[in-house]
């Protein structure tokens, strides 16, 4: 006899709840079966057809079965919903991250954390009654795709470019953002807000970052900001794919793809992710990859530029280090102007003052 | 019995032979005939169903008949080919110009010169023993469609965008040019040098700004300098889906639309010329057009922008008028770097000097 259990699901798994529900991650309506899994991991499809690239589980040693109701809650106990389990499945853990992350090492944090779930999946659809909570800094502007969607037709908006960004925007992404947005109507600024690496900078340092770039160097009737409650699995071109998707799903025409996107160590080379669309009919995905190079101020050219539009030389260029500006940073000191907003660069310096 | 007749080009008519010959006009192998005219003007199409917004017709007195063939040579006298005589007929100028030119003004450079053509066509395929001279700042740079495509193909250029002007370009131009590029991986600057009116700029001075530019500031493995050889019609909208057929044409994949496109004087509205391409399926054109704001140096975003991305207020903006800055270069004075590159403008200073 079906029986009705009661789960707390990780960070990671209520992140996906959310996406599933708020139709971030649409077609999925719940969590995958095996056949959707393999297909996933094999061809980057589901068995419907529909590019698919990462799959989409829920790994648990809770005790159930075929029929049983499954009240799900989220990381801090808020209840969310339920799923129906449909069926139970082993997954082949070296079999889904060879596939999708191209490695099975175990210093890859999407691997690692794959391998930290486990192998027994349970697959079925899922009823949400409510929405995970997010930190005060995140929750204003929490849109889901049904709300970015009219906010776009809202403003007449028709072409409409993402940014997936998982760091402060410093100049050379503002500088990607806006050559993007001079060829669409809108630009949504879309970071990622769910877990993340430990090293990677905390959302809310990063949203006082996106906040302040908004009042001071976009103009509010071109530029939006929104958040992508995912989680990073630093899959690098299979999650480009996925944060293309869900971009498309969040009502967005073109997604920027820079270098090494959702990369992660050394596991990827510079333009996988940006190849891996060679293969992707942009009919079929709904969306229109953007592709970009590492930007830079050129002190020739007397502006931003990248590889492809500015011919001087390096020694021309203000190039600092992640490690160095980090270093700067830390120490209170402020990067050149060229490189970063100093308004960012002094909220960041803050952070790090605060969390020293 | 059929006869051999002979006909010396006006310079226009020789722009057209050039681009019917080599293939920037395709699918048109000859002048067009008068359902190919009446069906363009109407519905911009050729009866074939190809998208064509400008007919291309040979008016002429000449006396011939059907059957004829006419010795064609250059405005200059070179021969150039011949046209076998398929259809003489009359147009309707008011008809074309209302249709085409949105205006039956004679003031308007394009209604001017179909006026002055007259109202007599002689229609037929041409076949090509030479293409037109060209002066000598234009000839390095004549590449055919066939030329182009082999260049982006040995240069392995898949997305390749297409600038089209009869201007010098300052900065703002070049902000555009680059951040289209930003999304390619190439770009055609691709100045028309046909006949224009005689108030722009002489080609032979544009094309000197132009290389300066190519050494100075763009890097030569993204840009390349080619030509197209038409004559200028002002025809604003119209005219703006023939210059992105023209670049298909020369294999470019994308093109960039501004403001006031191809227009002159009130003819126009500011976004025409953008407006038209909504009526038309990107796949059927063949290109995919970019559309593109004004733009400006901005001192408080320190870097190009448009009014799409920057948020200050137009008295942070580096703006000239045309006529200031035609006062400026003639008096000998450079306009500010952030209006134009100083190469540039020394060329342009030393211009109206030799003018003047």
């Amino acid at each position: 006899m079906a029986e009705t259990r009661k789960l707390t699901l990780s960070p990671r798994q209520t992140a996906d709840f959310e996406m599933i529900a708020n139709g971030g991650f649409a077609p999925l309506t719940g969590f995958l079966g095996e056949a959707d899994w393999r297909s996933s991991c094999e061809d980057m499809k589901l068995t419907s057809g529909d590019i698919w690239p990462i799959p989409v589980t829920l790994a648990t040693d809770l005790e159930c079965e075929v029929g049983d109701t499954i009240e799900l809650s989220a990381s801090d106990d808020k209840p969310l919903g339920r799923m129906t389990v449909t069926e139970i499945f082993e997954r082949d853990i070296d079999f889904e991250a060879e596939n999708v992350y191209r490695t099975t090492d175990d210093e890859h944090p999407g691997v690692a954390a794959i391998r930290e779930e486990g192998t027994r999946c349970v697959a079925g659809p899922i009823e949400a009654d409510a929405l995970p909570n997010h930190i005060d800094p995140v929750t204003p502007h929490l849109l889901s795709p049904e709300e970015t969607k009219k906010a776009f037709a809202d403003r007449g908006w028709k072409r409409v470019v993402a940014f997936q960004t998982r760091n402060p925007i410093h100049r050379a992404h503002e500088y990607l953002t806006k050559a993007a947005l001079e060829i669409c109507d809108g630009l949504l600024i879309h970071p990622i807000v769910g877990e993340t690496k430990s090293d990677d900078i905390p959302a809310d340092v990063r949203i006082a970052c996106y906040e302040v770039l908004m009042k001071d160097y976009y103009p509010e009737d071109r530029v939006l900001l929104g958040v992508n409650p995912s989680a990073m699995r630093y899959a690098g071109p299979r999650e480009a794919v996925l944060h293309a998707i869900v971009r498309r799903n969040y009502g967005c025409t073109h997604f920027i793809v820079g270098r090494d996107h959702a990369g992660v160590g050394d596991y990827y080379g510079t333009y996988d992710a940006q190849l891996i669309f060679e293969d992707i009919d942009p009919q079929e995905l709904g969306i229109t990859p953007l592709f970009f190079e590492h930007s830079f101020w050129c002190k020739k050219c007397e502006g931003m530029a990248s590889g492809k539009t500015c011919p001087h030389d390096s020694s021309d260029h203000v190039f600092l280090s992640g490690t160095k500006v980090r270093e700067m940073l830390g120490e209170g000191e402020m990067p050149p102007p060229e490189f970063s907003r100093p308004e960012v660069a002094q909220i960041l310096i803050d952070s790090y003052r605060n969390a020293g």
